[in-house]
């Protein structure tokens, strides 16, 4: 795509923008219930164009579990028009008055949420972003960018087509959604500099792809680079719930940012949990990658091997976990401390005061007590789907939904006010 | 300073912001009350220093308004010391749940405030904001590294020193808050690059600091460049409400970025409106640049000359204002969106439609219904002070006071939940 026509998307949503932004909520809402539809009711037109993606990935030699995220398929649409249709029926945010003060001198203050105006998501692999990023950004009164990856190239075409359609027919601008095709980096660099068009972008995928976005982009950034997810098992914890969370973090999916790559263990209960804990896991193929008493605890058992210093710092995204035995809380979060990604943690207590300390003290953007640090999800928090994930204090920390794609203004009204 | 020295203030600062993160609010309150008594008990102190900032800004010729600016006195430092109480007063935001949902599977889940960590604010003149910010900075949790200019260089010290000593016998960490020496572009360029230790920097002065700033600086920056505010006068307007917010607009402090630059008077109400504006405000010492229609309405009135298209996106910052008539209510929200600055805009009407159309269409940061443009400030609307203001939409936009200063994470609470 030459710099000109990169230029005319982005002119163009930002004047979608301006159109979704006045619109009421409830035109909004029947855009994305009309993206639900056409999803499926165009499930072939999809299937064709994934089908296509996927066949170059397995000439390729694409691996397994990459092809897997690729692959679209019935109930996978399904589910794609399912979390849609969950985001169409969220209250629309837009326009609310979420504070509102009298002045001492009459003046009335709110603070009212608009629209943030241009988003650009940049992602690789799974096609599901496209249309939740469509429906979360219709949802808030943005206009979207979508520039995903060269793999699904056919895919995300296919359903930008599709939600393009939709949004005509429901009377909405077509270009709030617009897919563009997958580019070079020089390219991308092009459409990072359109900070007078886009207000956001957020990058999603490998951590190659987040830093070039950062490095490059003169729009301001929202991202996260790894998810180094820790669960620390506290002298009182249950074992058994101990073990079980331990094992969907670790096991469930371990390519995602949300799977736990580092075990912590209080000194107290390691006898008892970590021989139970190993058999588990190297059961389910998980390679444990041990600190020395932990290793000392667990003798040669296979599966378990000597963890360096490295290892605190990785995010293995496979089945490989790093275990290690700390004295107490504060050593927990002094590890956490250091290592850690601000992504998510997790303790598992019967403790109050150790519940308590921990929710205060890891600074992380979830915090889960008794809970698997697979939880850390816009779906399963309760925000519909997610854009994206921060990892950084500025305007969103942890998942983003819709709210997090709007801003807060001052509203003032007087009867002639002077100062 | 060399580059170790500043390192070690923003080590420093990091390390407090920690201690400042798990303290209870309460004892953050105390702090910010010994910063007001310390104020008015070291008065003396204060005013020595600043008295050679003062008398070197005589020396060097520097304009009486500018001298006004950097200048203290008793009745300035009680008005310090009580924009602090106001600060105290506030309810603390930090561990605050603001959000709280119960998933389906029983999963607790709530949004809790926390600080952002460490705030770096950069800025010129008036030595009040070195004690707002602290205050601020305080109420919310942050740890906060304060480099004013050259020209407050010995008042902003004394500040410093007053502070630092008030923490101290607080029992706070003095490393809290620290004020920087003034220093070269080198120097603010190696400070922009401690993206490790600080999380937010915050410019405010001229537009040429705030431009070497957001250019430099690896650190998020929230700013504003300039303050091209418009009031609109609707054809329903009260005429004496328009007279009386557009000369307070203008005249009360035209160097200040909420004063309004430019005026937009509906076409049916520009003949009877007009020349009263055009008497009072003249007479006040304004000069008038005036559309080409304005010009045939005022004759050869002194005070009037013929305004360029630059006048439109030009920020005065004296008693200069640019005047032009428009067609209708869409003709003045064309022209904000156009040359505005997302600052602040006012509507003067007793038209409901046109008032509600304003405020959902005007996007700046700051929408005022008959009120003087001049109230778009921290103080005035009840965010007690600013630590700045914000014209994008990122993470805050419009004044900055202490909730501005903080984030939403996420906590999740189960009873051994898997997914």
């Amino acid at each position: 795509m030459t710099s000109t026509a990169l230029r005319d998307h982005a002119v163009q949503a930002r004047e979608a923008s301006l159109v979704l932004a006045r619109l009421p909520g409830a035109r909004r809402t029947e855009g994305i219930l009309a993206i639900a539809d056409a999803l499926l009711a165009s499930s072939d037109e999809i299937l064709f164009a994934n089908a296509i993606d996927v066949a170059a990935a397995r000439t390729r030699g694409t691996p397994a579990a990459q092809v897997d995220r690729l692959l679209l398929d019935r109930t996978r649409i399904a589910a794609m028009a399912s979390a849609v249709r969950e985001i169409a029926a969220q209250d629309d945010p837009i326009g609310v008055a979420v504070e509102h003060r009298i002045r001492p001198n009459g003046l009335r203050v709110s603070r009212v949420r608009m629209p943030l105006g241009v988003v650009c998501v940049i992602y690789e692999a799974r096609p599901n972003v496209t249309s939740d990023a469509a429906a979360l950004a219709l949802r808030s009164g943005n206009a979207i960018l979508l520039k995903g990856g060269t793999e699904a190239r056919h895919s995300n075409l296919a359903l930008g087509e599709v939600i393009g359609r939709a949004l005509g027919a429901a009377g909405l601008p077509t270009a709030a959604v617009q897919v563009l095709a997958p580019s070079s980096r020089e390219e991308l660099t092009e459409l990072l500099r359109l900070d007078d068009l886009i207000d956001l972008v957020i990058p999603r995928g490998g951590e190659g792809l987040i830093r070039f976005v950062a490095e490059h982009s003169r729009i301001p950034v929202i991202k996260h680079f790894k998810g180094v997810c820790h669960v620390f098992v506290d002298a009182t914890a249950d074992l058994d719930m101990a073990l079980s969370i331990v094992a969907n973090a670790k096991v469930s999916r371990p390519s995602v940012c949300n799977a736990a790559e580092t075990l912590l263990v209080h000194r107290d209960i390691a006898p008892a949990f970590m021989p139970r804990m190993a058999e588990q896991l190297t059961t389910q193929g998980v390679t444990l990658h041990a600190c020395a008493e932990t290793l000392a605890l667990l003798g040669g058992r296979p599966g378990v091997v000597a963890a360096t210093d490295e290892d605190w710092a990785t995010e293995y995204l496979s089945l490989d976990l790093a275990v290690r035995i700390v004295d107490d809380l504060d050593a927990a979060l002094r590890h956490i401390e250091r290592y850690g990604s601000d992504h998510t943690e997790a303790i598992i207590t019967r403790d109050l005061v150790a519940a308590d300390r921990f929710k205060a003290e890891a600074r992380s953007s979830c915090v889960m007590v008794n809970a698997s640090t697979r939880f850390n999800d816009g779906g399963e928090l309760g925000l519909g789907a997610e854009i994206g994930i921060s990892t950084s204090r500025l305007h969103a920390y942890g998942p983003m939904g819709a709210h997090e794609l709007t801003t807060l203004r001052f509203i003032v009204e007087g009867q002639g006010h002077i100062r």
